[in-house]
């Protein structure tokens, strides 16, 4: 699903790690999600608070934003773009990302995705994720259904 | 303003080159903006579009945000993170962004920034920019009067 080629070993690992990471978002395993985050990440997430700081808070967050779907949970990764040297790398995507209300109806929209990495003792770790939806500055709305 | 402490020279670096493109946005100097940004930059910014491929289309679009701001711009940088290792570096922090609008009111809110750094011959430069404020799922509204 990821489209990108990578271009060297580290790059490679972290197209693999997100690939493994989506797949623990479609199959909403928390646990699996949350083995990628640094104890100490910061996370800015599409919907509110303003900022998480750390694993547990963070934690707390994907399961309560997990429990708004009831159904099947909709997470592609489209154009994948990864950078590493050494023990850093970033990355980017836009992810088209959906699911079942609790009132039965399937919404889905896109979001866009930075994900910062840092490799401790041969490990790579999420240590920031970033995930939003722009704002219409007329209305205030999130706009949810644009498309690339 | 900004508060993290740098811990190697590269960190340092990025620091400088963050306080320096902050000082563009409050002058509003669309040129002293984009220098900062690689031609190849790709962004996500905190109002539509979706995503902005390039610096030519990402300094329009500054433009037409500069322009929806006719008083004094407010922009503080807080909570700034930075690693770097190499030639790749990585930042976020919180923004207190405000301005005043076309109805003579003056509005402001804090977002998000992840700032995503590559150095290429000596010169580092902004390859990937996130800008963004959450919204409320209920109400589908961005949440600007969130504090940290």
């Amino acid at each position: 699903m990821a489209t990108a080629l990578s271009r060297t070993d580290e790059e490679a690992q972290i197209h693999a790690l997100i690939d493994d990471w989506a797949r623990a978002v479609r199959a909403k395993d928390v646990d699996a999600i949350v083995a990628h985050y640094a104890r100490d990440i910061v996370a800015f997430d599409g919907i509110g608070p303003l900022r998480l700081k750390g694993r547990d808070a963070y934690r707390k967050h994907w399961e309560a934003c997990l429990a708004m779907c009831s159904g099947p949970m909709l997470f592609e990764v489209h154009d994948l773009d990864i950078e590493a040297r050494d023990d850093l790398a970033f990355s980017h995507y836009l992810s088209r990302c959906g699911g079942t209300g609790a009132d039965g109806t399937e919404q889905d929209g896109w979001f866009r995705a930075t994900v910062c990495w840092r490799r401790t003792n041969g490990r790579w770790q999420v240590v920031h994720e970033h995930f939003s939806a722009p704002f219409d500055p007329e209305s205030g709305k999130a706009l949810l259904d644009l498309e690339p």
